[in-house]
């Protein structure tokens, strides 16, 4: 009986814990919301310095030794109850996240922040002028801070492990590169048959389009899709995203071009998908580290899933493009349904990953993803890292950069993080997604027929109970398994990229 | 030699502290900001959690007893350099204010806190319903920890006089109980002058003003005013107020109603006015205690400063008033400068505060402020203030709410915080408005030329330099008696009134 009541106690006194711990995290990531959003311009530095010691308070508070014990005197509950519970989750995932964020010294901690933010300063100075030498030096500090980050988690198989374990738990470089490499292999081909035949005219997206009024389109199509404005909005910044304050404030950003209506419509159904997983979660794990998506690759599948297998699909737009030409008739009105969907999934060899279409974009990750382990185990040198970047384009791509701005100093990653573990979510994303859709077809076949009539209330509900309401419960390994029955494979995507584009270029 | 040493790192250590602990402030406002402007609906729950946990570790780290050993090593350094010193004032002001946190117990604290969010709760339920004997045993209860506040502050002279510290500091009931009362003797008649006059007509302000249209023209005269939209921002809020996040990030909010032209106007320039404190505030005392405005009263002097004395002046519409007729023809094109200049000038006995006269809302201010001290004094039960309420607007205002809802129920003020020290600044900052702009009269007599010219640098110069720069360095009575050459009296405020109303209502 006291053994029970001492139980208690000490798992209220973790969850009195990580509540504080949420809240400032929370306060945190609203600074960082309203420095891409409202603040004046020269509430910066201020800003940099309140984020900067909120980090530091939520990480001191997280890896106090009595978080430590507390984990250590609790693993008799966890024992005593069902994995799933909420409970036993709370334990087990707290604990894993305590002891890797207990690895890392915070001295450590403190010369990387300080290094980062010189690099993403010296990159954004060096970026217009196509400068690699400029950031060269920097890059090379990054990559032996990178190892050291790695190996204060001995015992890996690959020294990029522990870092692609930062946002995706459990996935392996070797499991990866041998992933990737099935993937690319499939891929290389379909995209050379495709960009063999006559590219698709997409001029129509590319018309002036008010930019007040797309934004009144996306707010409409997202209501539809299942996002929930009680529980959220959308502002627009430079970069979109998503991020939440609680399981009851999840916000997206998007951003708009005048001349280019692809842009406002896609970011926002992608970050949408990101804002769904979110707000879909348990509210009973609100306060915890498990009320968050289980890993970025998860998380990307679910804006991926959104934006290109649901938004980008026929039936979509057969249901929202009569209301798309009904608020820009004039641009709209003499172009076809079947012309719009066309330009919406040109396929097209080119060098800027997050403007590449479904076909492509994973060659881009995939050269990112090798480059960073090529790095990591010394096999590449930083001062080659250009020249590299390059002849990848060349052999995956078939083009080749002119200017380093659209080849090595093209992504921020590696320019404000670590080198490893940055790239692989967006594939894993985009493979997981399918595999995903996949197994909800099979769960609800008339989905399909849903998106036709603009209903998404059963794939929502299908992917909030299966995915969205566990939060971090489970591993995305154990979420794949348990949803799809299978583990994560290429096989889904590779389908879905050749029906719908097999069908689109009549390959 | 290493005397010094000790003490330069010991001042250092106070600094690094009363940074941290500034952004934490910060991030709690940034909380509050965003919970008025942006906050999805369904966000509010979380975000009282976050802010009351971050309010918490503020407090905690201030009231830290090893904050006291520094602040009692330190005081040999303030003794040796000059009072008004950054250093020597960062050791005094600091000790001041940790004094006064940490007689307060947390336990205390807490349990006033939750006492006031119940509080809240039960009069924002009665209000509308016009339903005292709902919220009386709540204010009984407020009364009672108003005067257990009162008491970890022993030696007063009046039991007021430690709440009133909480917002201007140094003033003492006795003191402003004999200012407020020949105050009183001086408006009573004044107001009886003015009001047994026909009814000044303000029809033109209660046209249909589109919302949009007004705040652009807010932003316009704010912007020439002096405001630094760099450094600050203004948003629509229900109650408008001024906000800071340091003193480069400071903000503003307002209220439009389309059929009130004043509204958006005076609020503007009202906020406006406290933001212009805050934005001339010396860079040099960022991160610290003396980085604010120093006293409500004073701060409220530079809001009705800018609102009133210039805002509503006939100096200041000579100027714009051409422009706001340009802004909206359709309303104003017939209307002459001396109909909108009497119309926004209407002195008109009323039950409401906030939309009071300049003329008249001392009334309304000082009949609360003796409440308080009445109910404080346990000269008045809480079962009888309603009563109380309209003997007093019967007496001062010659007029009596009917209901509740525009009497005791009226002000947030009591259901939200303690009762006693709430209200005395708005007439402090009314009285220290007319003494400064007097005193900034005689260094530049040009200032009122100026006005009728747009210019208003001369002014906002002079205001910076004798009174932003210094944060809070000096109190507010160091303050005025150093900028007038005199303490705080009401012979500026009644000229102020006699000139300018007397001219209005040829009295």
């Amino acid at each position: 009986m006291q053994t029970i009541e001492k139980t208690e106690t000490k798992l209220l006194e973790l969850k009195t814990r990580l509540s504080e711990i949420t809240d400032i995290e929370a306060a945190a990531s609203l600074l960082y919301w309203d420095q891409a959003t409202y603040m004046p311009p020269k509430g910066a530095a201020a800003r940099g310095r309140q984020l900067a010691t909120l980090q530091q308070i939520s990480h001191s508070k997280f890896t106090d030794p009595a978080m430590g014990e507390l984990l250590e005197d609790l693993r008799s509950l966890e024992a005593s109850l069902p994995y799933d519970s909420d409970e036993a989750s709370l334990v087990r995932v707290t604990r894993r996240k305590y002891e890797r964020a207990a690895r890392v010294p915070a001295t450590f901690m403190a010369k990387f922040s300080r290094h980062r933010t010189d690099t993403y300063g010296a990159w954004v100075a060096a970026r217009p002028d196509n400068n690699f030498a400029a950031v060269e030096p920097y890059l090379e500090k990054t990559l032996e801070l990178s190892r050291e980050l790695a190996n204060f988690f001995p015992g890996y198989d690959h020294i990029a492990d522990p870092l692609i374990d930062f946002a995706d738990y459990g996935m392996q470089a070797g499991f990866l590169r041998s992933l990737f490499a099935q993937l690319r292999d499939e891929l290389v081909p379909i995209v050379e048959a495709i960009t063999a035949q006559p590219m698709t005219d997409d001029r129509c997206l590319h018309q002036y389009y008010p930019a007040q009024d797309q934004l009144a389109f996306t707010l409409k199509i997202i209501e539809q899709l299942g996002y929930d404005f009680q529980r959220g909005r959308q502002d627009q910044t430079h970069h979109p995203f998503m991020i939440n304050f609680s399981t009851e404030d999840v916000r997206i950003t998007t951003r708009v071009y005048d001349n280019d209506l692809g842009q406002a419509l896609f970011s926002s159904i992608h970050e949408m998908g990101h804002g769904l997983y979110e707000q879909g979660i348990s509210p009973t794990l609100e306060g915890t580290p498990l009320a968050g998506g289980t890993s970025a690759g998860i998380h990307e599948s679910q804006s991926r899933l959104w934006e290109n297998i649901v938004g980008r699909s026929r039936g979509f737009w057969q249901f929202f493009y009569p209301q798309l030409q009904a608020a820009f008739p004039h641009q709209l009105k003499d172009i076809s349904l079947e012309t719009f969907y066309r330009a919406i999934n040109k396929v097209v060899r080119s060098l800027i990953r997050t403007d590449a279409d479904e076909v492509t974009y994973n060659l881009h990750v995939m050269i990112r993803f090798d480059l960073e382990l090529d790095l990591l185990e010394g096999k590449l040198a930083v001062r080659d890292l250009p020249e590299a970047w390059r002849e990848r384009y060349r052999s995956d791509l078939g083009i080749v950069p002119e200017t380093d701005m659209d080849g090595v100093l093209q992504d921020v990653h590696w320019y404000t993080s670590q080198i490893g573990g940055m790239f692989q979510c967006y594939t894993l994303g985009n493979l997981m997604s399918s595999q995903i859709f996949e197994a909800a077809l099979v769960a609800h076949p008339e989905i399909l027929a849903n998106i036709e009539q603009g209903q998404f209330s059963t794939l929502h509900n299908w992917l909030r109970e299966n995915i969205y309401q566990h939060g971090c419960k489970y591993t995305a390994a154990e979420l794949i398994k348990g949803v799809t029955g299978a583990d994560l494979h290429i096989a889904p995507f590779i389908r879905y990229i050749r029906q719908k584009y097999g069908q689109l270029y009549d390959l």
